[in-house]
Protein backbone atom coordinates (compact mmCIF):
# COMPACT_ATOMS: atom_id res chain seq x y z
CA UNK A 1 0.00 0.00 0.00
CA UNK A 2 1.46 3.48 -0.98
CA UNK A 3 0.02 6.71 0.68
CA UNK A 4 -1.73 9.41 -1.29
CA UNK A 5 1.18 11.23 -2.06
CA UNK A 6 2.41 8.71 -4.04
CA UNK A 7 -0.35 8.32 -5.83
CA UNK A 8 -0.72 12.54 -6.44
CA UNK A 9 2.73 12.51 -8.06
CA UNK A 10 2.30 10.22 -10.69
CA UNK A 11 -0.83 11.18 -11.32
CA UNK A 12 -2.07 14.63 -10.54
CA UNK A 13 -0.07 16.30 -7.96
CA UNK A 14 3.47 15.46 -8.01
CA UNK A 15 4.07 16.66 -4.78
CA UNK A 16 5.90 14.17 -3.23
CA UNK A 17 9.27 14.64 -1.49
CA UNK A 18 8.72 18.73 -2.69
CA UNK A 19 8.28 21.49 -0.43
CA UNK A 20 6.59 23.62 -3.35
CA UNK A 21 3.53 22.48 -4.48
CA UNK A 22 2.73 21.10 -8.02
CA UNK A 23 -0.15 24.05 -8.43
CA UNK A 24 2.84 26.73 -8.07
CA UNK A 25 5.16 24.49 -9.83
CA UNK A 26 2.76 24.55 -12.75
CA UNK A 27 2.01 28.55 -12.89
CA UNK A 28 5.60 29.00 -13.66
CA UNK A 29 5.44 28.25 -17.04
CA UNK A 30 2.39 30.57 -17.42
CA UNK A 31 4.78 33.29 -15.71
CA UNK A 32 7.45 32.88 -18.10
CA UNK A 33 5.11 32.83 -21.37
CA UNK A 34 3.99 36.31 -19.99
CA UNK A 35 7.16 37.98 -19.47
CA UNK A 36 8.77 36.36 -22.84
CA UNK A 37 5.95 38.20 -24.11
CA UNK A 38 6.51 41.28 -22.28
CA UNK A 39 10.33 41.06 -23.10
CA UNK A 40 9.49 40.73 -26.85
CA UNK A 41 7.16 44.04 -25.95
CA UNK A 42 10.38 45.96 -25.02
CA UNK A 43 9.12 46.44 -21.25
CA UNK A 44 11.66 46.25 -18.63
CA UNK A 45 9.85 46.19 -15.41
CA UNK A 46 6.15 45.19 -13.71
CA UNK A 47 4.43 45.24 -10.18
CA UNK A 48 2.78 42.01 -8.94
CA UNK A 49 -0.32 44.39 -9.23
CA UNK A 50 0.14 45.10 -13.26
CA UNK A 51 0.66 41.32 -13.78
CA UNK A 52 -1.96 40.37 -11.78
CA UNK A 53 -4.57 42.51 -14.02
CA UNK A 54 -2.41 40.91 -16.94
CA UNK A 55 -2.71 37.53 -16.32
CA UNK A 56 -6.03 37.52 -14.33
CA UNK A 57 -4.75 36.44 -11.23
CA UNK A 58 -4.53 37.49 -7.87
CA UNK A 59 -0.73 39.82 -7.16
CA UNK A 60 -1.00 38.79 -4.04
CA UNK A 61 -0.56 34.77 -5.21
CA UNK A 62 2.09 35.90 -7.64
CA UNK A 63 4.49 37.45 -5.18
CA UNK A 64 3.88 34.34 -2.48
CA UNK A 65 4.63 31.95 -6.05
CA UNK A 66 8.39 33.68 -6.81
CA UNK A 67 9.08 34.04 -2.87
CA UNK A 68 9.50 30.32 -2.53
CA UNK A 69 12.39 31.00 -4.82
CA UNK A 70 13.86 34.03 -4.00
CA UNK A 71 13.73 37.69 -3.31
CA UNK A 72 12.99 38.56 -7.20
CA UNK A 73 11.39 42.32 -6.92
CA UNK A 74 12.13 45.33 -5.16
CA UNK A 75 9.29 47.79 -3.15
CA UNK A 76 8.01 50.43 -5.48
CA UNK A 77 10.26 49.10 -8.72
CA UNK A 78 8.84 45.77 -9.11
CA UNK A 79 10.26 43.17 -11.08
CA UNK A 80 12.80 43.66 -13.50
CA UNK A 81 11.90 41.45 -16.58
CA UNK A 82 15.25 40.08 -17.74
CA UNK A 83 15.93 38.82 -14.10
CA UNK A 84 12.66 37.13 -13.87
CA UNK A 85 12.52 35.42 -17.28
CA UNK A 86 16.26 34.44 -16.32
CA UNK A 87 15.46 32.86 -12.89
CA UNK A 88 12.30 31.06 -13.89
CA UNK A 89 14.04 29.50 -16.72
CA UNK A 90 16.55 28.53 -14.05
CA UNK A 91 14.17 27.40 -12.04
CA UNK A 92 12.55 25.23 -14.39
CA UNK A 93 15.71 23.73 -15.83
CA UNK A 94 14.95 25.54 -18.82
CA UNK A 95 18.32 26.92 -19.26
CA UNK A 96 19.87 24.45 -21.30
CA UNK A 97 18.09 22.02 -23.50
CA UNK A 98 16.37 19.14 -22.23
CA UNK A 99 16.02 16.35 -24.83
CA UNK A 100 12.98 14.48 -24.87
CA UNK A 101 12.15 10.67 -26.91
CA UNK A 102 8.72 11.36 -28.79
CA UNK A 103 7.36 7.26 -28.82
CA UNK A 104 4.17 6.87 -31.31
CA UNK A 105 4.05 8.38 -34.76
CA UNK A 106 0.20 8.38 -35.24
CA UNK A 107 -1.69 11.72 -35.58
CA UNK A 108 -0.92 12.50 -31.86
CA UNK A 109 2.30 12.30 -32.01
CA UNK A 110 2.69 14.66 -35.07
CA UNK A 111 0.07 17.15 -33.80
CA UNK A 112 2.88 17.12 -30.35
CA UNK A 113 5.78 17.10 -32.62
CA UNK A 114 4.55 19.84 -35.20
CA UNK A 115 3.22 21.93 -31.59
CA UNK A 116 6.84 21.97 -29.70
CA UNK A 117 8.52 22.96 -32.76
CA UNK A 118 7.04 25.83 -32.59
CA UNK A 119 6.10 26.29 -29.02
CA UNK A 120 8.75 25.25 -26.74
CA UNK A 121 11.14 26.58 -24.88
CA UNK A 122 14.43 24.66 -24.71
CA UNK A 123 12.65 21.26 -24.71
CA UNK A 124 13.91 19.51 -28.06
CA UNK A 125 12.18 16.33 -29.30
CA UNK A 126 15.37 14.54 -30.47
CA UNK A 127 13.71 11.29 -31.34
CA UNK A 128 10.65 9.66 -32.92
CA UNK A 129 9.89 6.30 -32.84
CA UNK A 130 7.03 3.67 -33.89
CA UNK A 131 6.74 0.36 -34.40
CA UNK A 132 4.92 -0.06 -37.46
CA UNK A 133 7.17 -1.03 -40.74
CA UNK A 134 5.47 1.53 -42.63
CA UNK A 135 6.18 4.49 -40.94
CA UNK A 136 10.12 3.37 -39.73
CA UNK A 137 12.62 5.91 -41.98
CA UNK A 138 9.96 8.56 -43.02
CA UNK A 139 10.27 11.62 -42.14
CA UNK A 140 7.71 14.14 -39.90
CA UNK A 141 8.97 17.99 -39.68
CA UNK A 142 13.41 17.19 -39.19
CA UNK A 143 12.98 13.56 -37.35
CA UNK A 144 13.17 10.48 -38.84
CA UNK A 145 10.69 8.03 -37.60
CA UNK A 146 12.83 5.39 -36.22
CA UNK A 147 12.11 1.12 -35.06
CA UNK A 148 11.04 0.95 -31.62
CA UNK A 149 13.95 -1.30 -30.92
CA UNK A 150 16.92 1.58 -31.19
CA UNK A 151 14.52 3.45 -28.07
CA UNK A 152 16.43 2.47 -24.88
CA UNK A 153 19.97 3.04 -26.57
CA UNK A 154 19.28 6.19 -28.20
CA UNK A 155 17.79 7.31 -24.68
CA UNK A 156 20.90 6.05 -22.90
CA UNK A 157 23.13 7.49 -25.82
CA UNK A 158 21.94 10.78 -26.37
CA UNK A 159 21.33 11.55 -22.66
CA UNK A 160 17.42 12.03 -23.65
CA UNK A 161 15.79 12.86 -19.98
CA UNK A 162 12.01 12.75 -21.18
CA UNK A 163 9.68 10.24 -22.74
CA UNK A 164 6.09 11.39 -24.40
CA UNK A 165 4.20 8.26 -24.65
CA UNK A 166 1.75 8.45 -28.07
CA UNK A 167 0.80 5.00 -28.45
CA UNK A 168 -2.22 2.96 -28.23
CA UNK A 169 -3.03 2.31 -24.34
CA UNK A 170 -1.97 -1.95 -25.18
CA UNK A 171 1.51 -1.37 -25.53
CA UNK A 172 2.18 1.86 -23.47
CA UNK A 173 3.75 -0.10 -20.75
CA UNK A 174 6.17 -1.89 -22.42
CA UNK A 175 7.38 1.71 -24.31
CA UNK A 176 6.79 2.62 -21.22
CA UNK A 177 9.72 -0.11 -19.59
CA UNK A 178 12.26 0.88 -22.42
CA UNK A 179 12.12 4.51 -21.50
CA UNK A 180 12.93 3.77 -17.84
CA UNK A 181 15.84 1.20 -19.06
CA UNK A 182 17.19 4.00 -21.34
CA UNK A 183 17.43 6.64 -18.01
CA UNK A 184 14.74 8.30 -18.99
CA UNK A 185 13.79 10.78 -15.85
CA UNK A 186 10.14 12.12 -16.17
CA UNK A 187 7.33 10.85 -18.79
CA UNK A 188 4.44 12.14 -19.91
CA UNK A 189 1.79 9.57 -21.04
CA UNK A 190 -0.97 10.42 -23.55
CA UNK A 191 -2.18 6.86 -23.51
CA UNK A 192 -5.81 6.15 -21.64
CA UNK A 193 -3.88 3.56 -19.03
CA UNK A 194 -2.37 3.57 -14.97
CA UNK A 195 1.50 2.63 -16.01
CA UNK A 196 4.05 1.61 -13.52
CA UNK A 197 7.34 3.48 -12.82
CA UNK A 198 10.04 3.16 -10.70
CA UNK A 199 10.41 5.51 -7.42
CA UNK A 200 12.74 7.51 -9.02
CA UNK A 201 10.96 8.16 -12.16
CA UNK A 202 7.96 10.77 -12.61
CA UNK A 203 4.98 9.86 -14.56
CA UNK A 204 2.23 11.98 -15.44
CA UNK A 205 -0.76 10.93 -17.38
CA UNK A 206 -2.63 13.48 -19.48
CA UNK A 207 -5.84 11.19 -20.60
CA UNK A 208 -8.08 13.26 -22.82
CA UNK A 209 -11.05 10.96 -21.63
CA UNK A 210 -10.82 11.80 -18.14
CA UNK A 211 -10.34 15.50 -18.54
CA UNK A 212 -14.11 15.45 -20.90
CA UNK A 213 -15.62 13.03 -18.30
CA UNK A 214 -14.58 15.54 -15.60
CA UNK A 215 -15.65 18.85 -17.50
CA UNK A 216 -19.13 16.98 -17.95
CA UNK A 217 -19.38 16.94 -14.55
CA UNK A 218 -19.84 21.38 -14.63
CA UNK A 219 -22.27 20.72 -17.81
CA UNK A 220 -25.28 21.35 -15.81
CA UNK A 221 -24.27 24.59 -13.32
CA UNK B 1 -9.46 42.70 -11.39
CA UNK B 2 -10.44 39.42 -10.93
CA UNK B 3 -9.73 37.07 -8.06
CA UNK B 4 -7.51 33.86 -8.14
CA UNK B 5 -10.58 31.83 -8.22
CA UNK B 6 -11.88 33.15 -10.96
CA UNK B 7 -8.56 32.24 -12.56
CA UNK B 8 -8.09 29.17 -11.20
CA UNK B 9 -11.36 28.85 -12.94
CA UNK B 10 -10.00 29.31 -16.16
CA UNK B 11 -7.15 27.24 -15.91
CA UNK B 12 -6.36 25.41 -13.15
CA UNK B 13 -9.31 24.28 -10.66
CA UNK B 14 -12.59 25.13 -11.89
CA UNK B 15 -13.08 25.67 -8.24
CA UNK B 16 -15.62 28.85 -8.10
CA UNK B 17 -18.83 28.52 -6.90
CA UNK B 18 -18.37 24.77 -6.28
CA UNK B 19 -18.48 23.42 -2.82
CA UNK B 20 -16.60 20.18 -4.40
CA UNK B 21 -12.88 20.76 -5.43
CA UNK B 22 -12.41 20.08 -9.15
CA UNK B 23 -9.73 17.46 -7.86
CA UNK B 24 -12.70 15.55 -6.57
CA UNK B 25 -14.43 15.81 -9.69
CA UNK B 26 -10.88 15.02 -11.93
CA UNK B 27 -11.16 11.40 -9.80
CA UNK B 28 -14.30 10.34 -10.16
CA UNK B 29 -13.88 9.21 -14.00
CA UNK B 30 -10.79 7.48 -12.78
CA UNK B 31 -13.60 5.70 -10.67
CA UNK B 32 -15.41 5.46 -13.19
CA UNK B 33 -13.00 3.50 -15.47
CA UNK B 34 -11.94 1.19 -12.50
CA UNK B 35 -15.70 0.37 -11.69
CA UNK B 36 -16.46 -0.54 -15.23
CA UNK B 37 -13.19 -2.47 -15.55
CA UNK B 38 -14.44 -4.67 -12.44
CA UNK B 39 -18.15 -5.09 -13.20
CA UNK B 40 -16.74 -6.02 -17.34
CA UNK B 41 -14.74 -9.06 -15.46
CA UNK B 42 -17.94 -10.23 -12.78
CA UNK B 43 -17.34 -8.25 -9.67
CA UNK B 44 -19.92 -7.49 -7.45
CA UNK B 45 -18.85 -5.67 -4.92
CA UNK B 46 -15.80 -4.21 -3.60
CA UNK B 47 -14.10 -2.41 -0.40
CA UNK B 48 -12.43 1.35 -0.54
CA UNK B 49 -9.31 -1.02 0.77
CA UNK B 50 -9.18 -3.06 -2.48
CA UNK B 51 -9.50 -0.08 -4.42
CA UNK B 52 -6.84 1.75 -3.12
CA UNK B 53 -4.51 -0.85 -3.34
CA UNK B 54 -5.56 -1.26 -7.27
CA UNK B 55 -5.52 2.32 -7.95
CA UNK B 56 -2.73 2.85 -5.96
CA UNK B 57 -4.72 5.21 -3.81
CA UNK B 58 -5.39 5.88 0.00
CA UNK B 59 -8.81 3.82 0.71
CA UNK B 60 -9.56 7.05 3.20
CA UNK B 61 -9.21 9.39 0.41
CA UNK B 62 -11.84 7.09 -1.51
CA UNK B 63 -14.28 6.95 1.13
CA UNK B 64 -13.95 10.87 1.46
CA UNK B 65 -14.49 11.47 -1.82
CA UNK B 66 -17.66 9.23 -2.72
CA UNK B 67 -19.15 10.84 0.72
CA UNK B 68 -19.80 14.36 -1.17
CA UNK B 69 -22.49 12.45 -3.00
CA UNK B 70 -24.06 10.43 -0.36
CA UNK B 71 -23.99 7.00 1.30
CA UNK B 72 -22.63 4.73 -1.90
CA UNK B 73 -20.98 1.60 -0.03
CA UNK B 74 -22.16 -0.34 3.12
CA UNK B 75 -20.16 -1.46 6.49
CA UNK B 76 -18.47 -4.68 5.84
CA UNK B 77 -20.04 -5.38 2.08
CA UNK B 78 -18.22 -2.55 0.25
CA UNK B 79 -19.65 -0.81 -2.69
CA UNK B 80 -22.25 -2.53 -4.91
CA UNK B 81 -20.17 -2.23 -8.31
CA UNK B 82 -23.47 -1.59 -10.44
CA UNK B 83 -24.54 0.89 -8.01
CA UNK B 84 -21.57 2.73 -7.82
CA UNK B 85 -21.04 2.69 -11.79
CA UNK B 86 -25.09 4.18 -11.61
CA UNK B 87 -24.21 6.82 -9.11
CA UNK B 88 -20.70 8.04 -10.83
CA UNK B 89 -22.53 8.13 -14.48
CA UNK B 90 -25.41 10.48 -12.62
CA UNK B 91 -23.03 12.79 -10.48
CA UNK B 92 -20.73 13.15 -13.74
CA UNK B 93 -23.69 13.67 -16.35
CA UNK B 94 -22.71 10.99 -17.95
CA UNK B 95 -26.23 9.04 -17.97
CA UNK B 96 -27.37 10.74 -21.13
CA UNK B 97 -25.11 11.61 -24.58
CA UNK B 98 -23.59 15.11 -24.54
CA UNK B 99 -22.51 15.80 -27.82
CA UNK B 100 -19.44 17.95 -28.79
CA UNK B 101 -18.52 20.37 -31.61
CA UNK B 102 -14.49 19.66 -32.24
CA UNK B 103 -13.06 22.57 -33.81
CA UNK B 104 -9.84 21.78 -35.61
CA UNK B 105 -9.45 19.01 -38.32
CA UNK B 106 -5.49 18.58 -37.92
CA UNK B 107 -3.56 16.06 -36.73
CA UNK B 108 -4.25 16.84 -33.14
CA UNK B 109 -8.10 17.13 -34.14
CA UNK B 110 -8.16 13.78 -36.10
CA UNK B 111 -6.51 12.58 -33.05
CA UNK B 112 -8.38 13.63 -30.70
CA UNK B 113 -11.38 12.39 -32.94
CA UNK B 114 -10.43 8.90 -32.96
CA UNK B 115 -8.86 8.58 -29.29
CA UNK B 116 -13.32 9.94 -28.49
CA UNK B 117 -14.82 7.20 -30.57
CA UNK B 118 -13.13 4.48 -28.44
CA UNK B 119 -12.75 5.35 -25.47
CA UNK B 120 -15.53 7.77 -24.25
CA UNK B 121 -18.55 7.75 -22.16
CA UNK B 122 -21.77 8.94 -23.62
CA UNK B 123 -19.62 12.33 -24.59
CA UNK B 124 -19.85 11.78 -29.00
CA UNK B 125 -18.07 14.39 -31.04
CA UNK B 126 -21.05 15.52 -33.10
CA UNK B 127 -19.59 17.56 -35.44
CA UNK B 128 -16.13 18.48 -36.78
CA UNK B 129 -15.26 21.91 -38.25
CA UNK B 130 -12.22 23.26 -40.29
CA UNK B 131 -11.64 26.64 -42.32
CA UNK B 132 -9.52 24.44 -44.77
CA UNK B 133 -11.42 24.13 -48.20
CA UNK B 134 -9.38 21.42 -49.03
CA UNK B 135 -10.75 19.63 -45.35
CA UNK B 136 -13.87 20.77 -46.09
CA UNK B 137 -16.66 18.08 -47.02
CA UNK B 138 -13.41 15.26 -46.64
CA UNK B 139 -14.67 12.03 -44.21
CA UNK B 140 -12.86 11.54 -40.77
CA UNK B 141 -14.10 8.41 -39.51
CA UNK B 142 -18.06 9.03 -39.39
CA UNK B 143 -18.09 12.48 -39.59
CA UNK B 144 -17.68 14.94 -41.98
CA UNK B 145 -15.39 17.89 -42.19
CA UNK B 146 -18.15 21.05 -42.02
CA UNK B 147 -16.98 24.40 -43.09
CA UNK B 148 -16.44 26.68 -39.67
CA UNK B 149 -19.33 29.58 -40.73
CA UNK B 150 -22.09 26.38 -39.99
CA UNK B 151 -20.37 26.09 -36.13
CA UNK B 152 -22.35 28.50 -34.27
CA UNK B 153 -26.28 27.53 -36.07
CA UNK B 154 -25.09 23.32 -35.58
CA UNK B 155 -24.18 23.74 -32.20
CA UNK B 156 -27.47 25.76 -31.37
CA UNK B 157 -29.99 23.94 -33.05
CA UNK B 158 -28.38 20.00 -32.69
CA UNK B 159 -28.06 21.40 -28.67
CA UNK B 160 -24.25 20.80 -28.87
CA UNK B 161 -23.10 21.06 -24.69
CA UNK B 162 -19.00 20.82 -25.39
CA UNK B 163 -16.26 22.29 -27.36
CA UNK B 164 -13.20 21.44 -28.35
CA UNK B 165 -10.55 23.94 -30.02
CA UNK B 166 -7.61 22.03 -31.67
CA UNK B 167 -7.15 24.91 -34.07
CA UNK B 168 -3.55 27.60 -34.04
CA UNK B 169 -3.30 30.25 -31.27
CA UNK B 170 -4.49 32.93 -33.64
CA UNK B 171 -7.49 32.03 -34.08
CA UNK B 172 -8.54 30.14 -31.15
CA UNK B 173 -10.47 33.27 -29.75
CA UNK B 174 -12.56 33.43 -32.56
CA UNK B 175 -13.77 29.84 -32.61
CA UNK B 176 -14.27 30.01 -28.97
CA UNK B 177 -16.59 33.18 -29.41
CA UNK B 178 -18.57 30.88 -32.19
CA UNK B 179 -18.62 28.46 -29.63
CA UNK B 180 -19.95 31.00 -26.93
CA UNK B 181 -22.49 31.92 -29.43
CA UNK B 182 -23.88 28.44 -30.40
CA UNK B 183 -24.25 28.33 -26.70
CA UNK B 184 -21.81 25.56 -25.68
CA UNK B 185 -21.72 25.42 -21.92
CA UNK B 186 -18.06 24.02 -21.19
CA UNK B 187 -15.00 24.44 -23.50
CA UNK B 188 -11.89 22.34 -23.71
CA UNK B 189 -8.82 24.16 -25.21
CA UNK B 190 -5.78 22.53 -26.96
CA UNK B 191 -4.50 26.18 -28.21
CA UNK B 192 -1.18 27.75 -26.78
CA UNK B 193 -3.47 30.97 -25.90
CA UNK B 194 -5.23 32.29 -23.06
CA UNK B 195 -9.16 32.78 -24.25
CA UNK B 196 -11.73 34.69 -22.85
CA UNK B 197 -15.08 33.50 -21.99
CA UNK B 198 -18.24 34.63 -20.34
CA UNK B 199 -18.71 33.61 -16.40
CA UNK B 200 -21.88 31.18 -17.69
CA UNK B 201 -19.05 29.33 -19.86
CA UNK B 202 -16.62 26.85 -18.33
CA UNK B 203 -13.16 26.94 -20.28
CA UNK B 204 -10.48 24.42 -19.27
CA UNK B 205 -7.17 24.75 -21.17
CA UNK B 206 -4.71 22.34 -21.77
CA UNK B 207 -1.52 23.40 -22.49
CA UNK B 208 1.30 20.84 -23.90
CA UNK B 209 4.00 23.29 -23.59
CA UNK B 210 3.06 24.73 -20.18
CA UNK B 211 2.90 21.03 -19.07
CA UNK B 212 6.06 19.72 -20.77
CA UNK B 213 7.81 22.98 -19.15
CA UNK B 214 6.42 22.11 -15.75
CA UNK B 215 7.89 18.94 -15.84
CA UNK B 216 10.93 20.07 -16.56
CA UNK B 217 11.18 21.53 -13.03
CA UNK B 218 11.32 17.76 -11.76
CA UNK B 219 14.15 16.58 -13.71
CA UNK B 220 16.74 17.56 -11.48
CA UNK B 221 15.38 16.46 -8.51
Amino acid sequence: MVNMSQHMERDYGLEKDDKISNSVIRRLPVYLRHVQTLRAAGIQTISSQQMGVQLDMNPAQIRKDFAYFGEFGRKGVGYDIEYLEHMLLQILHLDRQIGVALVGAGHLGIALSNYARFQSERITIMALFDNDPVKIGTHIGDLIVQDMKFLREQCHDRNIEMGIIAVPAAVAQDVCDRLVEGQVRVILNFAPTNLRVPKHVILRTTDFTTELQALAYYIAR
